[in-house]
């Protein structure tokens, strides 16, 4: 058992005794989705976008997750503002760059929140990733035509170069300060076949931040908790609709002790 | 058996024979959901936001549920628009204060809905009533930190103060119109590892509002319904992915003779 | 087995292997579940709704879903963007006018979508598809108070004079292009206890436009599909919940030549 897994059973524990406030701004197709992914497994969503609440919201909240998915000029001032706010009240916050790469809208609205502020974590599929480095990328709508391994290189230097810790997932996921790398197996090729999927990891490494200083360890342990939560429900249920709703009662019922015997991670 | 078991029947009868529409301007996180309760439980919804056409929309519907969970300034004028419309009409209506207290933006928002047009019921929280009353109160997040008895005092005076249904809702919910008061038992604790099922209440209040001239007992029966439901279903699946798909199924296939019999509601 | 039949499981072949791209821009409330029942059944959604990005994401897609289920003037400002960058790029494009005829918001922006540029097929209701003939029509909230039977001759009319396909959903579906006219059965009455399953029926279109050149046919068998899905779900699960989770099951399941043999799709 590697040290990260006995880790990840620990946050997973601290999260179900403390039930953090996560604050996200996310895209209309998964709020809902997100939502109860975030209350399944034992944390607390709170949705607001309006300008006038972000400070107020920031202050309540553990943790942000910024997500770009549908996108419109207030929600974008909202979600700068909502970075600023956490950054200077120490709160940790991830970034979801949504699409990124796919338009020049996602490309530059990513760009300018973390020009507005550094994320904590970034995370996406590797073509979203690989549009933030200066070498770019490019994406066929939100699906990554880019593999995990392919990204690491580049998602090192973006680490480094931003300081931040970056998550690239897909059939393996790999998460990196640009120093320490970490590789994250788990979940199921049905995971493809529901929408929100990548939200979900963004919102679950949310409440993995709110309980655990270190982003990196954070990071890749929230993943490995998705990741088996995603493998138990698709050996229950390997249809999509029945899948995602096993995913939920998954997130709810794995036990900490559960998550330390399972988790999957290791260096790279 | 209650008078009140019995009603609780005799509207979910009525409302299966006439599926009533109910208008509802609510949060962007769960229209889905909420749509689908009132569905499954035989009323029709329909969502519309645009001021433009809210004063058509609400002449179509039998009730209005005005739901303040994500907002936006176009948001906001909407929603006084058709409390104001539904006053005028004639058209129950029900506020749903959703993180009042926690913010300056929801409060503010709350209290001017209620200005602009006294709702004939207001279903919240403990955290959210009693927010809205002189002597205030605080949320965390959006979830309640009082229980719902000790806001029933609270509760009977802003009933009184502004005329209207309060609903304080929790582990077990209390109905009041300042001088009558009502308990209601039922739900189960994974109600709330489920995202709205706070305003599914709401919802289901506003369909029952649509088929019985009391707000008290309509909102009584609604919420004993809901009650059923939950428990239904987290008997049958104590897990909340599989819990909510449950919850639906229960909404549409109680029965008035069953509701009739299992509503448990009590003066205090 | 009609030509259709066997028709309708080899576009599905096509869409399984090319996974293309649907473009949506839709109402808040479906967004969530029509994103999804586009996934299962083994295409890629995309919703977005900048105007910023409109061209982008349409040069991307396959094929566009315009849904105006909720409506507010910047997404209608991105409709028509949406809708005529679609047509310029020789994109097929699908239109659903939710609740057209119920307000004058609503019919107006669908005859202003229309007017922007001609849709390669309008679904609707039969009081939605109605709304938009001369002789107009009438709405109950967003549910039909026609037949599609009923809105036959009318549907062959606009057919004609708008140069479009008309498909006409209801217990029977009706798709017409003014010349050639074809009934579709299949489906459960389970349908109108859900949330969204016109706003699927869409967004199935959307999918099968991309792989099928003729409207007409991909109209049709799109619709056959859908039918097929919902009776194995309802046969599946009779109670609403449940059976939508079985709908999106059985979009993934059910494989080209089981929709062969079981698609019902008859010339009027």
């Amino acid at each position: 058992m590697s040290q990260y897994q006995k880790t990840a059973g620990e946050i997973l524990g601290r999260i179900r005794r403390a039930r953090p406030v996560v604050h996200s701004i996310t895209n209309y197709v998964v709020m809902n989705s997100t939502a109860n992914v975030l209350l399944a497994m034992g944390a607390s969503p709170i949705m607001a976008h309006a300008q006038e609440e972000i400070e107020e919201i920031v202050t309540i909240a553990s943790s942000v997750v910024i997500n770009i998915g549908t996108l419109s000029q207030p929600w974008i001032q909202s979600m700068k503002a909502a970075a600023q706010t956490a950054k200077k009240a120490g709160k940790p916050f991830l970034l979801d760059p949504v699409g990124a790469g796919a338009t020049k809208l996602r490309t530059r609205t990513a760009l300018d929140i973390i020009d507005a502020a550094v994320p904590t974590v970034v995370r996406g599929n590797a073509s979203e990733i690989l549009s933030l480095s200066s070498q770019g990328g490019t994406t066929r709508g939100v699906d990554s035509i880019h593999t995990p391994e392919e990204a690491l290189d580049p998602a090192r230097e973006i680490a480094l170069s931003m300081e931040t810790v970056i998550a690239v997932t897909g059939q393996r996921d790999i998460v990196t300060d640009g120093r320490r790398s970490l590789v994250v197996s788990g979940g199921d090729a049905l995971m493809s076949y529901v929408t929100g999927t990548g939200c979900a990891a963004s919102v679950i490494i949310g409440a993995f931040l709110a309980e655990e200083m270190d982003p990196l360890v954070a990071t890749a342990c929230a993943l490995a908790f998705f990741g088996v939560a995603g493998e138990k429900a698709a050996s229950e249920a390997p249809v999509p609709g029945s899948f995602w709703v096993k995913v939920l009662d998954a997130l709810y019922t794995i036990t900490p002790e559960q998550l330390g015997a399972a988790a999957r991670i290791s260096r790279i």
